[in-house]
């Protein structure tokens, strides 16, 4: 492979080489997906969007002493990372009751949770990223008990200083999607990207959608509600 | 209520009163149904072999230091319970791979597990039955930690004697659902039933399969597998 090679395209980012082997470059598209890639689309300027807010956060977790793969931002939808062996899990942080969490539990969209909720999803697009438990994680050795552990441990501290932070900007963190994985020396590290496709963000006052449901449930204003988290979360335009 | 009076009609069972309030008659039904009730259908003498079998499960399992609700076997299909105060959950156990962990693993169906495996299911008919992990159980509310403690200990150590005392049989225990209740006093004890309707029993020898599959997958002489368990499992016809 030599530098600028095609490692993975994704759903919404392409993985290229670097001169480095341990580093890897995260170029982040426009298009959108969702249902597992059934409903298919573009999001004008989601790229840029998503490259700069992930940054962003990384940079904001990182002072905050979480350990992230972001290493800096290239251009404005490129973002150099360290490469990473990715654990097949996402693992999904909750605040609010939404989404799946709503039709498992029969409680209503928008419930506050006394205390957040964690959930591990197996990430294997062919089975529809079920969600798995610790035993099936065990059972697949999908992670040891240690490095589940540690992710456990992130997840919950990042999602806590996410939550705080973004409050302050007038936004709720009603849940959100982290991915994690090991770098060359075994140390856990949160991975991905933290946008608007992975987490959903609802205006604290009048709780409406500013994330990717907006396309999922053809809500409109996807790409100015994209814009507005941006400008509320970064301050620039 | 008056003895003989209906507490509740279930899919397979119906929940009688007695003089005794702290005791209930649990009547076996021949009833069958499978997918959350979407097909129906009967299994002749089915009734009677899951009632008699779950004495004996419940007797073997008494004797082996595991607290169970049962009374007495009052008749072929009518059986003595302690009234217990359900918690919602389907306990899942599986020491095979088969059904719903096939799918959300992608694993091949008849690989052994390397550890049993353990699966909490919310009991909600109108939801599906969703599995759930732990945050899921205590966000509702469900059971307190210490009951799921109890619980989980109580499940592994069921299947544990269960598939050990069934492979003498020439019976594999695939995997079995089991349910807890708590007694007047707050104690956990094992309720419902242990039969082929909430077990995969599959012949150790030839893996045929010798249980609901048998009915939900139109797999044919479902009477004559459930009678088959029942002889090699008791010794009586
Ligand atoms: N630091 C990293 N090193 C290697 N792979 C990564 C890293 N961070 C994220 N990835 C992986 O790169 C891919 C990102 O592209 P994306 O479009 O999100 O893919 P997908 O459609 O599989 O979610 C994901 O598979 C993700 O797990
Ligand atoms: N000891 C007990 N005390 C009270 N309820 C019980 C006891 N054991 C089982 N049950 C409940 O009785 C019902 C048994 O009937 P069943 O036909 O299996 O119902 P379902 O269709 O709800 O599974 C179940 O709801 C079960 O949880
Ligand atoms: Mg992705
Ligand atoms: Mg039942």
């Amino acid at each position: 492979m030599s530098v600028g090679d095609k490692i993975y395209e994704g759903k919404a980012k392409i993985l290229r080489e670097t001169e480095d082997p341990l580093v890897v470059i995260q170029d982040f598209k426009d298009d959108a997906t969702a249902f597992n890639a059934l409903k298919k689309g573009t999001i004008r300027g989601k790229g840029k969007i998503n490259c700069t807010l992930s940054t962003y956060f990384f940079s904001y977790l990182s002072r905050h002493g979480i350990p992230t793969h972001f290493l800096s931002q290239e251009s404005e939808h490129v973002m150099k990372i360290k490469r990473l062996q990715m654990i097949p899990l996402e693992v999904v942080m909750r605040n609010i009751v939404a989404g799946s969490l709503a039709k498992r539990t029969g409680l209503p969209e928008g419930q506050p949770l006394p205390k957040p909720v964690l959930e591990w999803y197996y990430k294997r697009d062919d089975l529809g990223d079920p969600i798995v438990n610790r035993d099936h994680i065990r059972m697949m050795g999908l992670a040891s008990d240690n490095v589940l552990r540690s992710v456990e441990s992130l997840a919950r501290r990042i999602n806590d200083l996410l939550a705080a932070h973004l409050l302050e900007k007038g936004i709720l963190l009603v849940d959100m999607k982290l991915e994690f994985g090991t770098d060359s020396k075994g140390v856990v590290l949160l991975g991905d990207e933290i946008s608007g496709d992975t987490c959903r963000f609802w205006d604290s006052t009048t709780k409406e959608k500013m994330d990717k449901d907006r396309f999922r449930q053809d809500l409109g204003q996807v790409e100015e509600f994209y814009q507005e988290v941006f400008r509320r979360v970064t301050g620039h335009d």
